[in-house]
């Protein structure tokens, strides 16, 4: 269906953990093609220099706009550019609809008539499973996963840890790093077993990638002591592949 | 570290869900330097045509060998021509780490000491999210979200029903067309609103991507009367945003 207004498709773009080779071919012509890109803090600058030569980049992340870009401005900040007619990419790292504010700046362009359309990208939890040599899934192992936050709204968040105690359960824990203590708490007060394999992946993708092997019981000590300031994934239930550690340039601690 | 083998390394990727855009540059160039492709029957030609002029691609999932190609034999020639000392390019709808019986082949590698590397593709149901202008969890809405297959080595998988009936839910189904009878019954038997919205996508990201919007009290009928022929992702807890009908090409059911 032609579009019905006179702006251009907001487009709003997964950029992948931080690889360029994990960008897509779509948000790679996005980002060549774009007028504007609003960009998450993640976004390492050796995918922004993929832009074309006239767009301009707007860090939506941080300093310029504050330490952190209340939500409010960034919808503005859309609607604002893509009325004026230019070309808007709005940039997330990883996938677009995973813990990603997605929602609200849809939202805004819906209420301000302005056509959009999502452009998937690979998943952090994605890059680290690939990082550590491990299916997500696995027959006679785990027939789901989960991805879940460490943190919501409302602080640390609460999930159904009965079921994530349970042997051979396999979930994906982003924005982790603070939570590890609540989390691993919860988990053995629920009687998951203290050996659980867990692995944490910073930087996945990234040249500076680097994969903490624990377990359950050590986890908030040794994620403590490796004072990580990346962004970090935690895998509950997956350790790395022993050829995982041969196979890979990057550091494994 | 630099390989000790005198093998190639062989590369396990994700092709995405059909969509050229949503490959990765990594993936396409993948493709362009392999020699010997091992592909599954879900990736589509206009995929298969981006392989380099001297490839042999080799289709492990239908006819040549036989209606579905044993696992066995699919490790057992990927083991074949990296030992030959092709370039081998293992392609798998969607990512590589999800539903893909990804252990059993790089077991395989391992045991005959050839080293791989894995690279993670757009899952269908992220696209499927994306089609359907949603995202994947939501603040106030889900601080997680779950992917489960329909179908398990034993059958019609077993899930933790409880907690995927709990209202807010929202998880993705693989390999649920023939399940959606059985899924439906046992999240209705725990107390799940039959108005839970369930949004059906077939073909996700293709140019014959079909939307059906249902309800979990209306999903078995209107999927059986639909008679979907392709594969098909179904999003329990998501409806297609009233936007994504208007800004979307393909059909909507
Ligand atoms: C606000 S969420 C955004 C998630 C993103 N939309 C995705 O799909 O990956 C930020 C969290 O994603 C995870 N993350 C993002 N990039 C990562 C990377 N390269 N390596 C490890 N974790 C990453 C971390 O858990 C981080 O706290
Ligand atoms: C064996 S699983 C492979 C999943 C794949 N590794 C992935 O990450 O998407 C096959 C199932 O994936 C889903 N699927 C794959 N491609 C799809 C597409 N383009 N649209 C909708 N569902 C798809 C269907 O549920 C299908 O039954």
């Amino acid at each position: 269906m032609p579009n019905t207004t006179p702006f251009e498709t907001v487009e709003f773009v997964g950029a992948g953990p931080g690889d360029p080779d994990l960008l897509t071919v779509g948000a790679l012509r996005a980002l060549q093609g774009a007028g504007i890109i609003l960009h998450d803090r993640l976004i390492p600058q050796a995918i922004l220099a993929l832009a074309g030569p006239d767009a301009q980049l707007i860090d939506v992340g941080k300093a310029g706009f504050g330490p952190s870009t209340p939500q409010e401005r960034i919808n503005d900040l859309i609607v604002h550019h893509a009325t004026q007619g230019a070309r808007v990419v709005r940039l997330k790292a990883g996938d677009t609809t995973l813990f990603a504010r997605l929602d609200e700046e849809v939202a805004a362009c819906d209420a301000a008539n302005i056509p959009w359309r999502i452009l998937p990208g690979i998943t952090s939890a994605a890059a680290a499973a690939a990082a550590l040599g491990q299916s997500q899934t696995s027959r006679g192992r785990n027939s789901s996963v989960r991805y879940l936050t460490g943190h919501d709204v409302k602080g640390f968040a609460d999930h159904d840890w009965a079921a994530l105690a349970r042997p051979g359960s396999v979930a994906a824990i982003y924005m982790g790093k603070s939570a590890a203590r609540f989390v691993q708490g919860r988990l053995l007060m629920h009687g998951a077993d203290p050996a659980t394999p867990v692995s944490v992946i910073e930087n996945a993708s990234r040249p500076d990638q680097r994969v903490l092997a624990v377990t359950l019981a050590t986890l908030p000590a040794i994620l403590a002591a490796a004072d990580l300031d990346g962004p970090a994934l935690i895998w509950l239930g997956l350790p790395p592949r022993a050829a995982a550690l041969s196979h890979t340039r990057k550091e494994f601690a």
